[in-house]
């Protein structure tokens, strides 16, 4: 069996967010067992799964990934949509754009110290526009 | 329902490649609900999504990464299979070698701006073999 | 049909390992025709596919990503858990946590050369905890 949800979360600032919750709020239910595929429909911000305890993780992934993939890149041709813009394409392929997570009685089975990270590669990349898959 | 495909692309150069169309005319035909899993089976090719509209993307992602994982990288011992082939094995894994789509209304239910990308990180991949499975 | 697995694989140390045998000892039986969904439960540790062939590739991998992200990073915050761990969630999310496999003739029909690695970001990561998802 295969159900479908589409929804957005609310507008993030740049940087990673913990978001599982708000993702499950927008899933009516989950099933007994099954799996989870989150898919984000946008190519400037990205899904992963960290810890989901302490901020500063949050905050280091993002002056980690400032650096390593800096707005000024010399050879970057990819200009004319901000500085942030192409930065934020390449962070997105290297975070995904698609989780997949296993459900076990009824929740969603991620360790005690994981939660979805929204990657958010764009100053104002506005709402972001999810696709849920729940095969069961 | 859990249906396979397996089959080539064409031979890609070096770089960074948008195949979102000649995946798709090797799948015969999308459910009207479901999910695609597409897995590339190589270890120096990976597969991502990003923007489908403009070419500078696709060439930029080929210097970012060129220039990130250098080929004469000091350390790297497996360097027989060419100077190309360490760079390869580890940006085939940071991109990623499958992908989860979710498919509704008989379409991959993509962001207008997602394309699937190919990324051909050896000088002479040759042709890469891929399996798409679609659960619905 | 989805079933699942939860289990442990043995300790291993700092570095990359190939664990496709000791995956695939964990998991009673594959169908015919299906899909593997493989999460690991942690955020400080990760799994990809790489070359299963010649041990220099994993030192390779471990050599450069120990380079990437280093241990005393400035700007990381993150620190009193050690400072292995900021890198390690860092690589884990870059790594991914989860792998989607496709099955066929009742064996993963990956490529001729590939495996499953699992990057353990930690010196001391203890025994890492994984559920496998079948669909089939």
């Amino acid at each position: 069996m295969v159900q479908q949800y589409e929804f957005s979360l609310k507008e993030y600032s740049y940087g990673f967010h913990l978001v599982t919750e708000e993702v499950l709020r927008n899933i009516p239910s989950l099933p007994k067992e099954g799996v989870l595929n989150l898919f984000i429909k946008h190519t400037s911000a990205g899904i992963t799964i960290n810890e989901n305890a302490d901020s500063t993780v949050l905050s280091d992934f993002r002056s980690f990934f400032r650096d390593w993939i800096p707005e000024n890149y010399p050879k970057f041709e990819h200009t004319y949509e901000g500085t942030d813009d192409m930065p934020a394409h390449i962070k997105a392929s290297v975070i995904g754009q698609s989780l997949t997570i296993p459900i076990t009685n009824g929740r969603l089975n991620m360790g005690t110290w994981q939660g979805i990270y929204l990657g958010e590669f764009r100053y104002s990349g506005g709402r972001r526009r999810f696709v849920a898959i729940i095969i069961s």
